[in-house]
């Protein structure tokens, strides 16, 4: 499978994951030795604390994650994608922003290795 | 040369910029088809809105920033840096983050591609 397409999957059932609150799912959207870096906190190492960061912010009360692909630089079995993702509380913007992501192929499929993101928004005073 | 060797080489140059307000020099350190995706604002395309992005955060009084590396993955003319990164302005840290770079190989050097951070200090209320 070439790599957009798998990206493009990957995000269809990250946003699945995030609509469905599914923090138990999240894992397998990532890579067994996946980083998460997210804005104002620690990088999050691994599958136990992957799930637990989601389920963190699903309680903090993100219904939605739109990703949207502006570019994919492919690498062999890895892929650099760039782009922005709308983050949602109901019908609430909770935030716009660019999303950096290292992708790997693993068990036949596209998943995040390395997973950044931060706001496009300006700082609120 | 390797690419760990390349990047320290390139963050050492970057910082050197950073110390001496270099703006004009920045645009040197990336791909002439670079994109920074730096936080609270849109993603900054090529060398003359990379000169401007930096001229900036000059003005704004950055005075030093100090990266370091806390990971590199090689994938053939590119590599991904994942590290931290603390900002100063004179002798207070603007901010601490983590950062995601992917580097590539351009004219026998290895230069800034994509380039995001995030900060990790807790977002002020």
């Amino acid at each position: 499978m070439d790599a957009t397409t798998g990206i493009d999957e990957g995000n269809e059932r990250f946003r699945e994951a995030v609509v469905t609150a599914d923090s138990a799912g999240m894992p397998r959207l990532y890579t067994r030795d996946a980083v998460v870096l997210p804005p104002n906190g620690n990088a999050v190492l691994g599958p136990e604390e992957i799930e637990k960061f989601w389920a963190t912010a699903f309680k903090a009360g993100i219904t939605d994650a739109r990703p949207v692909t502006t570019e994919v630089i492919r690498m062999g079995d890895y892929a650099l994608e760039v782009g922005e993702c709308t983050v949602l509380a109901g019908a609430k913007v909770l935030d716009r922003g660019k999303i950096m992501v290292l992708w790997r192929r693993e068990d036949r499929a596209w998943k995040m290795h390395r997973d950044t993101w931060n706001s496009s928004l300006p700082l609120q005073a």
